[in-house]
């Protein structure tokens, strides 16, 4: 299977496709759902924004200040405001949207290797590491800041993929 | 450890108070940070909107149509949209945030074990089941639709509780 550039034409079997934000960038090592296995990957990237974080807050109930006060977030151990690290774990679920076929999320573990300023661009690799059967994979999942060049979510997916309803 | 009623009045102790909507209830049994332990716990509830699914799906890169598009999603098992899982999780580290004292993530295990309906009204309980020591707890993590009556995603959490920057 070869790489698929980003998002250049619409793909019928990426859902997501018409929805894709110039900002974003892709690549899959695999395009059809029957061909999935051990190795293929998904890489998905975005920049978390100052907007998006206080969009997540609103969304998510999580207001801690951490994520929203410059002058509360200096002076904890950060140093200055982070990203949710919920927000940051969109970013897998992202990825794993982008597997050819209709992703559906069983289970996930995060670890939280370190923070995620605002405004950094981030970048979530998932990469098919068991295929357990039952049209069900098992994911190793993570997350890296491309700005600081640190691993900042590491884990592991349990995921479902159902065929794509005809269009 | 009583109760405390749904945010009544700013509690310097909870860093998120003072951006809190009046849609949102939560509930805590303890307010001092030095006093935590087993058996203390946290509900947040919130509704998941259409808006927010679709503000999610926008600061993530999740836009899974299954989240985003009735025809599509009409035709999957769910038989029409449902809320993205990670979202659902966000109201766990909403809870979260309202332990008192500072909130950091270390990890979160979750099961994804039903949808969630747009619209819906979902709760996430949080209650600490381990004092780790170096002020890290495990709690067990538990999140239900209150719609459906269902428990969506079950799974626990360790956090590091910091102090609160002095005013």
């Amino acid at each position: 299977a070869g790489t698929e550039p980003n998002g250049e034409c619409a793909d019928a079997s990426i859902p997501s496709l018409e929805y894709a934000d110039p900002d974003w960038t892709f690549e899959r090592s695999v395009e059809d759902p029957t061909a999935l296995g051990p190795g293929d990957h998904v890489t998905f990237e975005k920049a978390l924004s100052d907007e998006d974080v206080r969009a997540f807050a609103e969304i998510s109930g999580d207001t801690n200040r951490l994520h929203l006060d410059d002058e509360f977030a200096a002076e904890t151990r950060f140093g200055g405001r982070i990203v949710h690290g919920t927000l940051v774990s969109g970013l897998i679920s992202a990825a794993l949207a982008r597997l050819p076929g209709l992703t559906i999320y069983l289970s996930q573990d995060l670890e939280f290797a370190g923070p995620v300023g605002i405004g950094d661009r981030v970048s979530a690799r998932v990469e098919i590491v068991e295929d357990l059967g039952n049209e069900q994979y098992r994911l190793e999942t993570v997350v890296r800041d491309e700005d600081d060049d640190e691993t900042v979510v590491d884990g592991e997916a349990v995921v479902l993929i159902d065929d794509l309803p005809e269009a």
